[in-house]
């Protein structure tokens, strides 16, 4: 059959797309695999215990005549495109208890989880653009998406409609400690880059976006970084959006002392993912009322009406807390607990070797550096797989960049946390394994 | 905030976001609406029944020593892009099993509804396709959605990325008799009109699509006229696409004595919507591999993955035919006792006026023609509109046609008839009433 160009975009295999068929296989395969590579979040117990008590609750008729449970209105019905309003009037209620934000419904919309909402937002605010001093018609402007700390998350480059549209920044590489322990490093947005970017002083970028922890590094942005980006936004009139997926208030996966902000410039998104819920695809967008809109019409467009079992969940968890205090006492010290042990297997397996990690300050992920590793990080990935270990190179992680002559980009890996403590064992050793040989054959 | 020319294209009011917000805003509104607008299914008390004892036992953890009921494993996984792996090889049994197809799991992909299934394949079939003489960057050729039937689903209208692609063919309109009564009609296919379309004879057709049941006017396209457009779409090289969301084998909301068909060459679409659960936005597509991997990579793209709580709900029912018997033995005699209904209060309050109703066949709709009304329906829709009652104004449903010239497409309307009785019988009422003043007026 012949498909469009739109749909040639997509017949071609892209670094999600091997990301997400390896790890399908894994699932399907009958060997054991030590999974280091996926973005699914832990198996936690007292987690899955709060879902499946408020699953039951769902369940339960509230009178004797009729199926009217909570779970059955939920199926049965559309939401409006905006999303489950009972689940954004519970927000609303949420953040503005916790946070000054002064929200109202029209400032929250909901989405088939957060890779949906950046595949709108990506393409509401990168590609063509009308001209403004010409007509609509004629010719048009290509902006792009600023990603001011490259690496970003995988799942961005694929997104636009057509090619690509991302600028990207390349990072300062600091070494740090962490827990008084050498051998770490910590990305910083170089400013004075990002400051005299072309595109930026030119009219040609529609938005600045970064996630915070950052998936693919665990890195999180300083206050001062996010308000002088913010500062920037202002100035050249494009939005600031926060892929909040691992931030705060939930899953706050994050160990470093911040702040939470948002304003009307602010794009700040949500997911239910990683407090436990994949599966249910619910994603969050806090903006100003016109983005909103705009978002609430995509939903209309490409879904109908977004999903609606993942809100039914979530709403008593939010209007309850529950939500924050399963991620202060449950989600964050198992993440922070995982994030110790597997830095300690690596140093044991590693120490002597080249080996540096970024500072993990949150997220589920590790980023391991091999510097001057003799082969790339994607030849790394093959040989890890045939041993049965699953992690994920560098090079998919900078949308907007030519890594050809970016030699770190070909030199580190993501690496899952999320595992138990017999695979992250297992799986740490088999790096171990062949690292060490790659660097020893090297001497 | 700037937003693209794709994002531009979304905030303009579009046919189906006044519908969704006239639905939305009367599910909030306190006065109450005759809701005769909308596609949300009929509440049956033994769908709900069934739905929430399903429900209910996937809650059921199946050990005591942790919690790993199906629910919880279904919310706490990602599935593969192509869609729940349980699901799909449950729906590949249940399609052998009922239709010689011969499918594998190769041939079925999940999406988060059907309008995302028609947001994907609209585009993947209609838009820039590269000439195929030509080299991929040269120039391209423009590709329709060939809709051999308007009226069809509103919902189609703004799918495309860019614009509209649709080529659509106006129909014969037969006069029938329904249950040896008179004042009924019957569209038909134009196929000399098809095949004599210039866009089909130069290779400017994608794709052909047919709902059937047909959305908005239950018309319910014959076999020979699908056997038609089957050799015409193979003859062409092009997919044939059927929505067949009111189709059997479920929700089977079809009287018409029809068979079902598919080869390699098909592209079925079913949903699960309308066997009740609309809320959990699953829909089902069957179609060779190719188109397969295509959806599959663009859910990756533009959802990660499809959500899996329908899946979840689904798969027990279709594994043990409770799907196929409660849509035999519930869902499509609702129906056809609700059309019955319908017809017999519209008869009655309009049988001496030029009203004439589609056969009803099948889908949860009936499409009302008022010949000759003096004003255009999308008038009248909001007259009925100020006397609290919703219907859907003919003028959105004919995607591909410019309507300017043409009568019959300002004199429809289309009615839900998934209210209960007391909504119907007030609802019906109030356009008995509007429209015999209307026409009393124009004498």
């Amino acid at each position: 059959m012949k498909f469009s160009k739109f749909g040639q975009k997509f017949i071609q295999p892209t670094g999600i797309s091997q990301l997400m068929d390896d790890l399908g296989d894994a699932l399907k395969s009958d060997k054991p695999v030590n999974m280091l590579g996926g973005g699914n979040p832990a198996k936690i117990e007292a987690v899955n215990e709060l879902f499946l008590e408020t699953y039951q609750a769902l369940g339960e008729d509230n009178s004797s005549g009729e199926t009217n449970s909570s779970a059955i209105i939920s199926m049965a019905n559309y939401s409006n495109p905006q999303g489950d309003a009972e689940f954004i009037d519970a927000l609303v209620g949420f953040f503005n208890r916790h946070y000054d934000w002064k929200l109202t419904a029209d400032n929250i919309a909901l989405t088939n989880g957060s890779q949906n909402a950046f595949f709108y937002l990506f393409n509401l605010f990168g590609g063509a653009f009308s001209d403004d001093k010409l007509d609509e018609s004629s010719q048009s402007v290509d902006k792009s998406i600023l990603l001011p700390l490259a690496p970003e998350y995988i799942g961005y480059s694929d997104v636009h409609i057509d090619g690509q549209h991302f600028a990207a920044v390349l990072p300062h590489i600091d070494e740090v400690t962490h827990d008084g322990e050498a051998g770490f490093f910590k990305y910083r947005v170089d400013f004075e880059a990002l400051e005299n970017l072309p595109a930026l002083k030119e009219g040609r970028i529609g938005a600045i976006c970064c996630s915070r922890p950052t998936n693919p590094t665990g890195n999180v942005l300083t206050d001062e970084e996010m308000a002088h980006l913010a500062e920037i936004a202002k100035r050249y009139e494009v939005p600031l959006i926060i892929d909040n997926a691992y931030g705060m208030p939930f899953p706050n996966i994050i160990y470093s002392d911040v702040q939470l902000s948002w304003d009307d410039n602010t794009i700040l998104c949500f997911s239910l993912s990683k407090i436990g819920l994949p599966g249910v695809r619910t994603g969050i967008i806090v903006a100003a009322p016109e983005v909103i809109e705009a978002v609430s019409a995509m939903n209309a467009v490409v879904n109908l009406s977004p999903t609606r079992f993942g809100a039914s969940i979530a709403t008593p968890l939010v209007n309850n807390d529950a939500i924050k205090q399963l991620s202060d006492n449950e989600i964050k010290p198992f993440y922070q607990q995982q994030a110790k042990t597997a830095v300690a297997l690596l140093k044991n397996e590693l120490g002597d070797y080249p080996l540096s990690i970024h500072k993990p300050e949150g997220a589920i992920f590790l980023w391991l550096w091999f510097k001057d590793l003799p082969i790339t990080t994607l030849e790394l990935y093959e040989r890890l797989k045939e041993k049965g270990t699953l992690i994920v190179p560098s090079k998919y992680f900078f949308p907007g960049v030519d890594v050809d002559n970016y030699k770190h980009a070909h030199e580190c890996i993501r690496m899952s946390i999320a595992a138990d403590e017999d695979t992250l064992t297992k799986g740490i050793a088999v790096i171990g394994e062949v690292i060490r040989e790659l660097y020893d054959k090297a001497k």
